[in-house]
Formats: structure tokens, sequence, C-alpha cells
């Protein structure tokens, strides 16, 4: 609920689909909260009509948008600047508006990383293994190697995207990175043995296949490993059913959500986005 | 007070400047009354941005928007289709976007009619007498014409622009339109003598110049003449101060506004805007 005046800026979300999308209920109680002069609408645009839609939103003085599927890579070369993680991802989900100098950031891999520390999972200096190679799993691995992360062993169906992911890495940060095909469950197995920490960054075991999970055989799973998914459809996942099972600490999907939210909410803003009462509302 | 969703369509005011603008808050007070899916929102846009403006709400697929100074005239050109009274007023304040295809109303002079008609004043087959011949006067006058006042008298300091409109509503209307120069102090008097209304649709009388009135000699204001005023800003003009201490009826200002808003609410919507509702808290 907000109060919208002569006054009050406009931030949105560019993407297709995007009538489900949470960001409205979640910015918007936020800037009520916080008394920001903000408002945040979700708008159906594609990459052919971005370049159209960005220009529109620079001459609305939009303070900034965010970009969903099509769109992320495509904003990169509508941008002024890229910040140095977009730069390396190539993708930009949240573009800040400086009285007309656009600024591309990414807040997937950044908000991933801040609610791993939110929930006190610490993976810094250890090593990771991460199921997926699209745009998700690109953000959350390059931001863990930008962060720390020692090792990043990535797993994917097609090897091609796995294996850049894997190059860019080794190529740019301090980390040691490696691409496996997620067929070969041997390597995944003995990735698992030393690993801090598993992610699931593929759709598999989101609705409407709950049945799903990315990995099979729950003996794989043991406890000490920190086991996270990025679905939030179901919020407890096949995945992290079997992991709780084996005796795993979890984490769901919905806090990438919230946080990649939270670190946009504050480039547009300057301020931190009361993100425990945005969960109580919005994300249980 | 709204709540944002997804799928909530926006509407905006597109001037320079908007910022004080009350049509935010009357819409969006509306659209929440009515469980309605929109925002409204202003933007500062003067004419030569208004081309790109329009061009972004289209592909954002706003549902519409308001037009306010300097961008009614302008708009005209940017529309598939201008309803009758806006052909003739050469002006746009309301445009609805169906589904790409742009039409242009403008509901100046309807909202002025509608509230005449909320408050009892009959002028229909009747004389009224007009002050100014700006872009309110030039709507208020031509919808009178239209809509069957039999005779319009119209008062300016500069004479060209009221002999055009006396000239476009005595071509195209059954009104019977003169023109005369507002320091004619003779011909005014006359003109009120039999008159029904008389309107000020200048801004005279407007803060910060709250002592002036378009006419000054209140003997010429005699009891059975309605006297309406379209500055609200005073609500009671020294002009409606005067016409009340003659014993007239008076009508101020805020009525035009929110009839106005409510004539492009239910272009946009469908729906009548609560228009009780909304004056009780911001036309007070």
């Amino acid at each position: 609920m907000i109060e919208i005046t002569g006054t009050t800026q406009l931030i949105c979300l560019l993407g297709s689909p995007v009538a489900h999308s949470v960001s409205p209920a979640m910015h918007n109680m936020a800037f009520s909260l916080l008394g920001l002069d903000y408002a945040y609408l979700a708008f159906e645009a594609g990459e052919t009509q971005l370049a159209e839609a960005v220009k529109g939103l620079k001459l609305l003085k939009a303070r900034g948008w965010n970009l969903t599927m099509p769109n992320k890579t495509k904003m990169c070369e509508l941008v002024d600047e890229l910040s140095p993680a977009s730069q390396l991802m190539e993708a930009v989900n949240t573009v800040v508006n400086d009285e007309g100098v656009l600024k591309g950031y990414t807040t997937d891999g950044s908000g991933y990383m801040r609610m791993l520390r939110e929930y006190d999972v610490d993976v810094i200096h250890k090593k990771m293994v991460l199921a997926g190679a699209g745009g998700a799993a690109r953000a959350i691995a390059i931001q863990a190697a930008l962060d720390g992360v020692a090792e990043i062993v990535i797993f994917n169906r097609s090897l091609d995207k796995a294996v850049k992911i894997a190059d860019d890495i080794n190529s740019h940060t301090d980390c040691s990175a490696s691409a496996y095909s997620i067929a070969d469950t041997a390597q995944l197995s003995r990735a698992l043995e030393d690993a801090a920490l598993f992610t699931n960054a593929t759709q598999i075991g989101m609705e409407p296949n709950p049945g799903q999970s990315v990995i099979e055989d729950k003996g794989l799973l043991r406890p000490g490993l920190v086991v996270s998914d990025i679905v939030y459809n179901p919020r407890k996942t096949k995945l992290l059913k079997m992991a709780e099972e084996q005796g795993c600490k979890t984490v769901g999907g919905l806090g990438m959500l919230l946080w990649q939210g939270a670190d946009a909410f504050k480039l547009w803003t300057g301020h931190e986005m009361p993100v425990y009462d945005v969960q109580n509302k919005y994300f249980k």
C-alpha cells in the first residue's frame, strides 16, 4: 500500500512474462515502510521492445528498473556504465538512472551471497559445487568466485556453457573452476566429498515437476554439506527434502529472490530494505 | 493507498510542472476505493519530450494519460483518433490507449458542464458570460455551445483569441457567440443583465494575487446570476466573495478539477469515479 503523489518516482520491472512477479509487492511494501517516494510497477516488454522502453523510462525520469527474462543480456548494450560483476556475468538485472546516466548492475549473484551470509553459511576460501549453467548459475558462480570462494565445480547437462563459466572464472578471478557433465555421477560424488556447499541453480524440481531432483542419489548428500536450491516453488523442493533426511543444513530459494531485491533497493534508494518485514508478509 | 502487483496498469499525467498536481491522489484513491488495478503517476515532460514519452507509454502498455500544460495542443498530433469536441477545441487532456490505438478526448469542458449539473446550475438554452480566452476558457465555451447553451459572450484582454473562439462556435454549433474586450465595462454590464451564468476562466484572483477579481464593480453581479470561478486556490476567490455579498449563487473551481478527472476516469476504466468520497478527502 503506497501513497502516490505528483513527486513519486517510477521504478519498474521489464520482462516477459511479469504478471506473477512478486517484485512489485516486495518493493512497494518496502517503500511504504520506509516512507520513500517511489512506486514499483511491472511492464511486459521483451528484447525487441527493450531499447524503446528504456528510452521512454529515461524520459519519464524513472529512478531505475529491474530486468528479468529475456532482457538481462540485451540490457548490457543499453547502459552507459557496467559494474565489473555485470561485465563478467554479461548480464544486468538492475539499472540505476542517475539523471540520465544509466548504470548497470547485477544483484542475482550478490543477493545469493548475501543470503548465505544471512543464513550463516560460510563458503569463503572453501569449495562449492553448482548444478546448472544458465543465467542464475552464471551469476552465482561468478559472484562466488569474486567474493573469495576457493574452488567451484560446475555440473550441467550441456558442457559448453558450463565450460565457458569455468573459463571466465579462471581467467578473471583467483578462484579455481572446473566443469563436468551432470551425467558424470562419479565426478559429482568426488566433487561433493569435500565441498562446503551444493547449489542447485537449475529449474529442476520446480512446479509443475516437484517430483524431480537434480541429484537423484541422496547418498551423495553427507551431513556437513549445506544444500541450497534456487527453486522456491515449491518452498521445499525434493532436493531440499532429501538433504534434510540426510541431516544437511538446507537453504531455500526465496532468500535469493529477496536479497537480490534488497541489493537493488539499496542501489536505487540508498536505504537497506526492511527485509524481514517484507519476508514475513510475502515470503513465507 | 493502492496495492500494486505484477498486473497493475499504468495511467499518468504528462506536463510541466506536475509536482503539485492533485491528480495522482484523486485517481489512486478512486482506484483503491473501487479495487481497480491501475496506478496513476505524474511525469515531468514538456512539449519537446512529448512524442518520445508517448512512444514509451504505448510500449509500456499504459492504459492512458492526462495532459496538462504545455502539452494539450501538441497531443492532438500524436493520437490516432480525436473526439469531435477535442477536434473543435484543438486540445487533448485525456488519452485512452486501446491496445495501441490512441484516442484523444478533452474532459475540461465536459467536466465543467457536468459540475454545473451536479450543482443544479441550468444554463442549457440560456445565456452565459465568460471571462478569458485561454485553454480552459476555450474548452468551457465550446463544450457549453455543444451542450446547448443558447448564447455565449466572451470577454478577454486581447480580442483575437476570444474572437477565434466565438467564430469557431458560430460556425460549428447552434450557439450564438460574440467577443469583447474585458475593458469594455459597458458591454460587460449589458451582457450580464440577462445572463444565467458568469464564469471566470482566467487566472485572475489566484494565489499569489488573491486580492484581484476579473470583475471589479460588484454592482454588475445581480442576484439570480450564478457566478463560477475556475480558480481554486484560494477556495473562495475575491470574485466569489463579491458574488456572495450580492446574493448570487456561487460555484468554486475545485468542482471542475474534480469532474474533469471523473470524466477521464470513466474513459479509462468504464467506472464512475466515487467523486464525493474523493472530494471529502482531497477537495475541501
